[in-house]
């Protein structure tokens, strides 16, 4: 096996990742080093790379989509052997916290997010803990297992397990970027009525109805919750992907009775909600939803494989390593064309 | 307005319904009398002329899947106004009784069947309370409306309310008749990962792959839970649409680890089960599940006005008031080929 | 049967009520009449005589929180007979929209509620429909099932219903009124293992200790969320009994990874909620909660048979109806002794 | 440290355990050594000793119950101390199965039982998983910590988790000896309106009455399910501890309409349940229920901590390692006094 790998590497916020040759990792106990096909790159890498957001040291490997082949397995493994096509979980769990331990793994207290506290798949080689890989169905490509786990994982659990959509409601989705296009995608395959989509870049919409909306609404023209309520009578669920608080606010007016807005979008300014007057008589709620289990990666693999769920639009640029740096300016872009970007670091 | 209609009415258990000269009902405190388009003829009709299911009083007038126009609302009714057009629930609620006052009022402790308890919609008009009737959306038909009722939104309840279906599962269907070709349509649609169905008779089995199932088994010729077992690792929910202790045995075995089987099938002889060695280790669970509530309804008009559910296939025949006893016929066939058979009483 | 009643009746926002002698009212298709033997007076009538809360129509009766003896029972009615002993749910229900018709008829979209949209229960005689009446059960006096139909039920369907109360788990009661008082017995019935008590009022926060409290904040001298996360590591659950919006966002901020608050409170100034980043992060859910079904009263008044509740604690006045302008004087003293004043207009 | 310990082991079914003297066993890979204070003696281990379960493998220690002190951490354990009061889980987790992977893993494919399937803590010493130790608050003993890992939670999962039992619901159980006193309990300290008692013994029956049940009935004497349905007019929820198929058939036909009936027992026997006729029209379900997850211990001692739970009645005796075979014996007794004997290895 080869001694050293390439890696792309953040040395300080500002500025391009480096393509540095680095040793390739061991696997410890109950880890296994799995040899990366394909590693998506996310809005949130950008935001590692600008500084907006923390990383826990540096130089760190970036990437917490990876997907690939078990090369070699720890010692005390036994769910995965060398040769296994695996999709891997972005953060990893304890086992033995509060939430750990009621079964809300993807709140883990203790969690350690790939290539944000520990080195990630932007590399030749990673390593995992055995129980965050999943197998991957036969069928579903690398490019395709490596985006479930995070971009279509995410909103899979906002939608279905925060939200408890059921078929025949309504649903509207805020914010048209990767989380976005995946819960209209899966509004749709999960029975929803109608699914309206909320953005302000026209190309976001337009990627949005290729997805499978019924209405779209550009938020820069006109005020989403009285659209919505003008042509729904409100939605039943609000999937909320930007982390903005007037789009909080908006997802929030845009219910009916009894109606719930799942959040799901990241952000650090405060949210202003309607008064008590509204939202108590309504008996509306507002739900923060965070990752998911390495079960619901499991179903969406499944949906995969049996075509139901289909990916094939979802990766739109496929760049080998050296061009790590491209995939993350195609997705500065402000109306970007894209949803998401996978390096294939053995092209 | 006419001072009589005709009424399919059952006189005798074992005799054919007869075509009776009968009043127009009026509609009394919070009823209204709709003109029925169109009523569904449903296997429970088979039932009560054989007298396997008793009637509560003879003559009746069978039928309880009509839908049609509001002719005549009766005092204190707020929400319907003639001309309307109307689906109506099958059953009736007090509103008053335990499960009615805990928003369970499909098993309503006084729930009047129409067609079984009070004369139904197998004739031109009927008398329905206001509460039960649901305005059916553009683009829906009445026929459509009329199966909508009972054989969609029963296993409707049945698949996503008591057994809480999540995209990415697999779903076993157990009996392909009219519920259960409609427990596959919406086990599409609400993203189960495999379909499978399971009958006794091939063309049943050939109507259950039209309509979405992935893989069907002919419970005469293999073993439907090791089948199951075998392709799947056992299902997450099973569907038991026949109410045959065999087939609800087989469907409790079918189930992988966790699982879920719903009965909707009635019968009357006792079931058995595995023992809890299996049924409590695997933390199993047989789930009853009877009728569906009018929010149901609604939600299934919904997704057939947005053509996310496709109803066009689901009428298999088209008759006149005065063929209600071919309608029957066509229904005791064994090898059936008929899903739904509807009357409309203007023909 | 005596043709006028007394009935306290406000005219003017800002006057106090007056004792009018008015014709007793006739039960209509599906209603009764119900004499009055006990009426709760609560924080909301103190709102409509100061013309903060806005009522339908002047003259009006207030009082939703009627109990007493079916006197009459009028057409069309079957479960209520003259001489049952009954309390009555506060507002009624359509049984029409969509929330009646998905089982959640606390937030009827044309619900009236008693003594606000239509003539209240201070009075001696109230005209109710029958599907609102509650039997009450022996041993439960007219004064206690007065109350339970709004300040018990209410919290009641706030932490179980809405709020989702396990065993265990740790609570958090924002205001110790009426409602705040009752959530915190309901909490400690219900197994809450430490339960929490915040309010400004000293005397407020004795009754809560008296009520079951473990721990009491007093808000005015420490941050609430501070010392609660001091204390139990956060609130598994939150119940918000005020409406304020400083409350609220406490309530939020108490809050440990995956627990949720329930907003019960009404008021009419904006939220500020904690942002995206801590709320979807630790996956919280701020949750609105609204009244509560007739089931959950027959829950109530069970539990207050069987001596589970206790509610001798929970009326700390009973006066005359000529004194309901002293109840109401009982009710806006800042920091009141009481929590419950009831009128019996039988005194 | 001491390099050998006693360890009550089973070498032949039908013969009585044997003290061996045996090497203390070291931790491995994230795993700890616990010294035992306490272990309980189950009716499970009746069992094993008999014949009648099998375990995986003899000689083998008993004891799924252990509760004690941290003697030493094996490599990369975070979350123990030696030094650390720790209860422990009767089964171990993979944390890669589905149903762990879904946050169910109460009913992990690979769980391994103490006792059954490794050496368990019926010895000096025993090693565990640290994702299997939960800390010991203050003021609960070793006694009472061992028995709630089992004894108790194991009905909290079946009644609160499972069996979804709201405050003012009424509760029967069906089989009064370890677990059905803990149901008893747990129904009481979870706000059950009435709970009813079944068994065939009369003492066992005076200990329920003891533990807080309303309603006893001696299914020796009378039906259960025509007792509970003349007395309270069915349960809501039924909690059937002892795996035999008259008493689940039972459990089943006690029910109201919308009612459900957990099964926590285990048996070989196949179970007859009533027809869907009165299955499938009354919404009734069945539902296994199997341990619990570390979650639920969790909230079990916080509520022993606070006082909520008393298990000060819970433990039957307490007896020394060398006197287990006497423990076994009292729990053999038909009608046996003892709920749960433990055994203190350190007396």
């Amino acid at each position: 096996m080869a001694e050293t790998m390439l890696a792309a590497r953040m040395h300080q916020p500002g500025e391009p990742l480096r393509l540095d040759e680095v040793p390739v990792p061991s696997p410890g106990y109950g880890q296994v080093l799995v040899k990366v096909h394909a590693c998506g790159v996310c809005g949130s890498d950008v935001h590692f790379v600008a500084g907006h957001s923390p990383v826990a040291r540096t130089p760190i490997t970036l990437g917490h989509e990876p997907a690939g082949v078990v090369h070699q397995a720890g010692p005390g493994v036994e769910n995965a052997a060398p040769g296994q096509r695996v999709a891997v979980r972005p953060g990893t769990r304890c086992g033995e916290c509060e939430p750990c331990s009621l079964g809300r793994d993807n709140i883990c207290e203790r969690s350690q997010v790939l290539g944000m506290h520990v080195d990630g798949g932007l590399a030749e080689f990673v390593v995992v803990p055995a129980q965050d890989v999943i197998p991957i169905p036969e069928g579903v490509s690398f490019a395709q297992a490596a985006i479930a786990s995070d971009a279509v994982a995410t909103p899979y659990h906002a939608l279905i397990e925060r939200g408890q959509l059921r078929p025949g409601e309504t649903v509207a989705v805020f914010g048209c970027g990767g989380l976005g296009i995946h819960a209209i995608r899966l509004a749709r395959l999960a029975g929803a009525a109608t699914v309206v989509a909320v953005d302000v870049q026209p190309r976001a919409l337009e990627r949005a109805q290729r997805a499978g909306a019924d209405i779209v609404i550009n938020a820069g023209e006109e005020r989403p919750s009285r659209a919505i309520r003008k042509a729904l009578g409100g939605a039943d669920l609000a999937v909320e992907c930007v982390g903005h608080p007037d789009s909080i606010g908006e997802a929030a007016r845009s219910l009916k009775r009894g109606g719930r807005a799942v959040v799901v979008g990241m952000g650090d300014q405060p949210v202003a909600l309607p008064p008590p007057n509204a939202f108590t008589w309504s008996e509306n709620a507002l739900i923060g939803s965070f990752g998911s289990s390495a079960g619901t990666l499991r179903r969406i693999l499944a949906m995969a494989a049996s075509r139901r769920l289909d990916l094939s639009q979802s990766v739109s640029a496929v760049l080998p390593l050296r061009d790590v740096n491209s995939a993350l300016d195609m997705l500065r872009a402000p109306d970007r064309e894209v949803v998401r970007v996978v390096i294939e670091p053995g092209r």
